[in-house]
């Protein structure tokens, strides 16, 4: 049985590497390089998986899942600057791919300390554009 | 190859449980314990697998897969509540996680005897929560 | 310039007259009148008219909007049986078009003390149903 | 008869006024005045209002409409910062108002020329709020 | 008070005039003047206005105007070719102006017999187009 | 990591098989077999998998995705007759499941050039009907 949850988050970005000029990272990025950034309305589901609860009919409760989520991640990121504010992306291409992988490490410890795994972490960038991560094992396992 | 019919039911239900008092149950499941109910419009998406019928084009033809869910899930959950008036949820908590394994049971077998098995119910119950349920096969593997 | 905030309640209700037997009831208002009750998912839009402040370049701060309607509306309303629970639905058929009135002398007062005028009231009960309601000044101009 | 035509853009902006101190600015814009920036998925809903055209049964052709859109409004502000990139926004606060009565100068004059009216300029910041612009006539009207 | 109604048809059809050559109907249709189809899922939001009934608390019965709107317009158009099978369109374009024209004749009047008054003719083509039709009577004050 | 692109397109279809006569179409095939035609918007959901390039941060450039989408099957399908123009489709019932397997068989190869692997192609008919595709391998799997 999984059990996901939405929340959601607006913030600012770049594609860009600092070690290619503005001509390579247009090149390479197009648009989403603005060096004077542009932003998101970024959706995020996150799902767990386990089994339900006999006391509870849960799987897990979903008050608790909504605040980890928005401890660990929204208020890390919601009216953000991806590039420059977010302590998990430091260092780290701020793609959509990434920002999944970085909120996947964020949330996974304490989702599994409610007696659940994380099955996956789905972050929709425009109504056109999605990533879904399964993490680091079934990426492994490909 | 996978498809997908999706069905709507509006219905009132509450989270408790009988052998816990009132502050007990308002602990648990907070507002969702309401003892004069509450409701919700559920959005029922019923996911069957199967091979091409190449007669047909069809997995399955989805007229009978919607007569099987309107008459087997939506005609016994519309309108209803779910506590109270539901056969497949007697002694069980209201909970979207038993409400989805309800509905399982109830279409697994008019639609393995179509020749296509049923892979997923997913149960939305508001836009930021929803569940998904693969069977006891499933559960039992993880 | 009109600004319109979003916001959301579960709730239960039913259609009925007490003064109407069972069978009148059913005739005229057919399962939404279920003695157990049914519930929903509805959706509210707040419309609110006025200039635009020169200093915020807002119409209206939409914290302040929101602050209104949750207090105002939401709580009242959210996880909550709008036939019994709710007081400014006492001695008024629990219709869609009722409770958009009603919703509409709520937020008036607190909405008009804000400076701008609240324009419309739309109330989304399913995806295939929803009324607006404009206040009583328009409805006496018809 | 009204035609509509929606476009979409991503942007970066941030409420605030240069002629108050970070402290002020939060006061009364919050976490929407983050000086690194945040940004949006916009949708632009633009309205058009006239006759329907015997000879194409259209009020207005919508690829023209669309291509007034996308030249004086779209390729502006996708992927740009709206408080330092766009030229229709300077020493104007960068709240969903102005920007609305920004597009709107914008086109107006594009769409008369087709012999058609701009009836209105809805513009979606999130899923929860958005504004509505008629025009300076019609707000000096009321 | 206004209630409005979503129903839903699947529709084929094509723009173009058999007085202009295919050179001419693709230079003002383009590809929507496809000689062999092309289709849409259109939706239709019928919205009337009244006052609220006393006895019932409604505007007017949903299952009423459902049932008006699909008796007069689905029936007729779901699953058809516009051009050649729908009677109310003979002879017309087949745009989305047209068709709003058209469809607000055929149920102007069951729904005036009701007691309550045929307000506005929304149909949405795609997610980026719709029209909006207010009767004859507000075209012709403009 | 998997990442998705949405594209759409509006076609024109009917469900028949030439050797069957239309009362045989009509019993199985129902309205869908209705011999002037009509059409959906259709809705493509583009899954590939991968793993994240260290470089650019991306699983695959989207731009790339949507031009193989674009070129490969937006360009046959959009504005188009199924069972008559598009030569993927040609001795092919056009049922959304064949459909799918069609525009599979379009973009597998241009995608794996990529170095990515396609995942899935879901295609939603209309807003209660979407079939999902993973590939002849996975339904040999089955």
């Amino acid at each position: 049985m999984r059990i996901t949850r939405r929340e959601r988050f607006s913030a600012a970005h770049r594609l860009f590497r600092s070690d290619w000029d503005d001509e390579k990272n247009l090149e390479v990025f197009g648009k989403c390089s603005n060096p004077r950034w542009h932003g998101h309305n970024y959706v995020l589901y996150v799902t767990v998986e386990g089994s339900v609860n006999v006391d509870t009919g849960f799987v897990m409760n979903l008050k608790s899942l909504s605040h980890i989520i928005k401890e660990r991640v929204i208020e890390k990121l919601d009216h953000k600057n991806i590039n420059l504010e977010v302590d998990f992306m430091k260092d780290r291409l701020a793609s959509t791919e990434n920002l999944a992988i970085g909120i996947w490490e964020e949330i996974e410890g304490p989702i599994a300390e409610q007696g659940v795994r994380l099955h996956c972490v789905r972050l929709i960038e425009t109504e056109n554009n999605f990533v879904e991560y399964f993490g680091p094992q079934r990426d492994a396992d490909l």
